[in-house]
Order: C-alpha cells, then sequence, then structure tokens
C-alpha cells in the first residue's frame, strides 16, 4: 500500500517506522528541516530496547510535493493541529478521489478541515493510546508497549476499506481495531488533553504534581462536564464518570504532557484552540455555558504571549 | 494616642514610622522573631532618599501580649488576611470597649471578622494606595510619595472619632481623608488585586507582561464583572467602566504585586480566599455565578499544593 505520513514528529516517525518495517511504500512529508536532513541521512531510528533499528524511506517538505509525485492509496496525517490545513493543501498533488486519509491528531473539530479535501466516506478518524518520543532529529524512542489506534470511517460506505486499513496497521504492530464510535473515543481523549495537559502547562507542573493536588479531582468534574455539555450537542453522549476516573487514572504518573512540552519546555504555541478553545467555541455555537474552558483557553494564551511564543 | 499597629511588614512598619515620628505612643506586634529582634535593636529603619532613619518603639510578639499592657486607642491591623482572626484573639488584653480598631488589609469581608472582637461604631474600615517594601528585616523602603488613606467607621456613631483619626494620620503624614463609601473603594481595589495580582501570580508574570497580552483586557472585564455582579447583592455598586480603567491604568508597571511576592518569590501562602475567593463564596450566598472567580482561587491553590506553600 503506498501510504503517505504528514507530520513526521514523534508519533509520525513511529507509525512510519513501523508501517515501513511492515514492507509497506512509505513516504513521510515533515516541515522541519533538521528532521529532513537526518532522515535523509540515516533513516527513522528507533531505540528499541537497547538496540537502535534503522529503517530507510523517502522524506520531503510539503513544498517539494509537486505533480509528478504520485497519489496515495492512504495518507495519515499527524501534524500539530494548527499546520492541518496549510499541509493539506500543499499535499494536494498526492490526494486523489481514491486517497483515504486517516486522521490522528489530538483535539476537537479536524473532520470539518478534512471535508474540504476528500468526501466524508474517505475520512478516517481514529485515536491512538501510543506514545513516542522523539529524542533528536531523526531519532525517536516509544514511551509504552501497549497502545492501540481505533478508527471508524466517517461514512459508513468506506467501512470496508478502512477495515483494510486496520489489517495494515495491525500487520504492523500498531494494534488497531474498527470502532463504531470513535467520536466517543475522540472526545473522551480530548477530555483527558483538556484538563491534564492544558493544567499542566498553565501550572507548570506534571500530572502527579497537578493530580496530587487537592483542588485537582474538582478542576477535572469541572471541565469535564463542560465537555460532556458541548459533546451531547454535537451527537456525543460522553459518559462523564467513566471519563472522570480515565483523566484521574493518569494522576499518578509524573510525565510531563505535550502541553506543557511545547509551551513552558520549548516555548511553541499550544493546540489549546482545538482542545478546550474548541469546547468553548463549539459551546457558542450550540448557546451552552463553558466559562472553564474559555478561561482555560484565555489564559494559556496569556502564557503563550508572557513567553514570546511565536 | 495610644496606638496598636499588627502585623509590622512593609505597610504595617511605614504606618508606624510615620506616626511614631509625628510624636504618637506606638506599639508594634508582629509574629516574625528576626524581625522582632532587628526593630528591638535598632528600631525601624526606613531609607528616604539617600538617608537612613530610624524610629525606635516598642514591639512584642502576639504571645507576650498580656494583662499587663494597657489597652490602646486606636488598633491599626494590617496582617495578612488570614492572620487577622488569630492576631486579635492574641490582643484581646489591649482592645476594651473604647479602642478603635483601623482596618487596612486588602482584600473583603474582613468586618465580618472585626465584629467579633469590637461593635460597628468602632470598627474603621479603609483603604491606602501607599506602598512599602521590607528590603530586610526591620528596615523598610517607600514605593510611591504620593499615596493616601480614605477611611471611614461603619456605624455614623464612630465618625467623629473616626475624623479624630484622620487628623492623626495625616498629621503624620499619611494624607489620610473621610471617605462617605469606603466600601466601593475596598472593592474597587479587591478588582485590581482579584485581576492583576491573582493572574500574575498564576502566569508567573509581572503587571506589565500581563497587561501586554492580547487577553488582559478580556480577563479584567470578565473577572470585574463578577465582582461586580456581587457587590450589588453586598450594597455597592461598582461602576465597571471605571473600574477597569483602573485596573488598566496599572499595566505599564513592570511591577510584581504582593501576591507573585508571596506564591512564586516566596512560596507563602496567598490571600486568595480573601480575594477572588470572597467573591465565589459571597456569590454562593446570593446565588450569583462566578464561574471566574471559583477557576482562579482553584488554580492558585493547586499552585500553592504544587509549590508545597505551607
Amino acid at each position: 500500500m503506498r501510504i503517505a505520513i504528514a507530520g513526521a514528529g514523534a508519533m509520525g516517525s513511529k507509525f512510519g517506522w513501523h508501517l515501513k518495517k511492515a514492507g509497506n511504500d512509505v513516504t513521510l512529508i515533515d516541515t522541519w528541516d533538521r528532521n529532513i536532513a537526518a532522515i535523509r541521512e540515516n533513516g527513522v531510528v528507533a531505540r528499541v530496547k537497547d538496540e537502535e533499528i534503522a529503517e530507510k524511506m523517502p522524506i520531503y517538505s510539503p513544498e517539494e510535493i509537486d505533480e509528478q509525485h504520485e497519489s496515495v492509496d492512504l495518507l495519515i496525517v499527524f501534524t500539530k493541529s494548527m499546520q492541518l490545513e496549510n499541509m493539506l493543501n500543499s499535499l494536494k498533488p498526492i490526494i486523489s478521489k481514491d486517497t483515504y486519509v486517516l486522521c490522528l491528531l489530538n483535539g476537537l473539530g479536524h473532520e470539518d478541515v478534512l471535508e474540504r479535501f476528500v468526501t466524508r466516506d474517505h475520512i478516517i478518524m481514529g485515536v491512538t493510546m501510543w506514545a513516542s518520543m522523539m529524542t533528536a532529529p531523526g531519532h525517536i524512542t516509544f514511551a509504552n508497549d501497549n497502545g492501540n489506534v481505533e478508527i471508524q470511517c466517517l461514512d459508513p460506505k468506506g467501512k470496508d476499506e478502512t477495515q483494510k486499513i486496520v489489517k495494515i496497521l495491525t500487520d504492523a504492530g500498531l494494534n488497531a481495531s474498527y470502532s463504531e464510535n470513535v467520536m466517543y473515543s475522540i472526545w473522551r481523549k480530548a477530555c483527558v488533553n483538556g484538563v491534564v495537559n492544558a493544567l499542566c502547562a498553565l501550572l507548570d507542573a506534571d500530572c502527579k504534581q497537578f493530580g496530587h493536588t487537592k483542588e485537582a479531582d474538582e478542576l477535572t468534574r469541572n471541565i469535564v462536564q463542560e465537555f460532556a455539555d458541548v459533546a451531547q450537542y454535537e451527537g456525543v453522549n460522553l459518559d462523564r464518570k467513566e471519563v472522570i476516573e480515565h483523566v484521574e487514572s493518569l494522576f499518578d504518573t509524573p510525565h510531563y504532557p505535550s502541553m506543557h512540552q511545547d509551551l513552558v519546555q520549548n516555548n511553541r504555541p499550544t493546540e489549546i484552540d482545538y482542545i478546550d478553545g474548541a469546547v468553548w467555541r463549539k459551546g457558542l455555537k450550540h448557546s451552552v455555558a463553558t466559562p472553564y474552558c474559555a478561561f482555560i483557553t484565555r489564559l494559556i494564551h496569556a502564557k503563550e504571549d508572557i513567553l514570546n511564543v511565536k
């Protein structure tokens, strides 16, 4: 299968590495020059136990993609949320009417962007519990070994093709399954990001430090309540109790989540507009009050300004 | 006039220094051993322009106050909000039925505590725009030279005596005036603390850094709105436009406000429960929604926990 992966960060590189290793024809697309140069020279180098295993595959910048590139069967998008639209615009030459696009980004509302590029029966939404870290350009290490991927086509017409993609991912060791309610999983994961990622970035804390404050439980309940209130209007009935327990199950891990890495550690813009900010925006649309999500979004943006994040 | 000042921090020491210099009989009470020792040895040493001027006066810890101490005519309280009640309990020996208590603390709701110790016609509420910094135990420096004090007795019966106190403060160089609506001034100042102090502590920013974020104006409006909504039920009609302009007039000063000093710089507990937290609490009493104040209070407490503040 001809597969392109847009965004060769920690997760995109991990998926590319597995899929290439399993014999697929994989191409990476990334915007970071040093990463492109490193992968061109040595491939994607994954540290597996004490061994470094390299998988060579082509990598391009979005600007290098032109009509001379063949269209792909599957495009997996793994960009940052705010980069998705620009990336897809650059990749039009390799997106044909037969291309399936699998979206594994964190956050909410990406399907609205994807619909501008492919039909709903070719949009596959997904969520993954794999984790990966980039230790240097072109170098990754796996952060867990019990991850999984759930995917679902937005239109039932695409179910059969999507099940073929499930098999390809599973054959590559990525433990995939077809979901009958992937939007639930996406909202559930957004709750984790909306509580733990956002507040750890704001409070400069790791999950465990935040989780052990006396306020963590009430803050979690308040924020999940707003997500659930809005999700209902989007056709997703979150089981609040189950979601709260899921969020709180992360409170024992001394891990700095990605928004902390972005904002505090690397002074990069956060994805807040696609998480708490998306709930605030969707809440406005449905006339649902989301003061907590609004406030978190404003505070994170204020912090971005203070840290002079571009 | 026999005056005691409870809380010999930057502001209490400043007021004590001025009042003693003007010839009053001033006693300080403080809980910090090193401060007590320094003032016992050298008096309160104020840096005025390039000169250090010491004023000697007695200082005691609250535990040292017993029945052998004479009651005072005026007790000025300048403690941290959360210390007020304990301090007043210790000072019962010097509080007679003729003692006036002048409260110059930041924050809201202190009159409820004071009423447990003196009658309303002996409670004087006040607000000051003087500023002072403590540079070492017993050493202060003045942060502005255009401050003022507004005071008002809670009961009109106490107005005449309060006007005598206005004169004593003014004669000591403290530029005092009798206010006909001191609760307005107290709420107005609480808005400054509720926006700028709280958010600078949360975002680890100075007033100017916070004030120059794109979110500062909307955050200010949202928080002042909640203060105004609740103040109305407490008989105070805040002029929102005027208060917002007042808060935003501080956005050009690269100054770390007191809650930042407490929480971030010195890992001490904050007064949040008496500012945003008080608005949240009073809002619950009057069934007024204050999600922003509730959230700020919870986040500041979470930050206190993360920093292991005792």
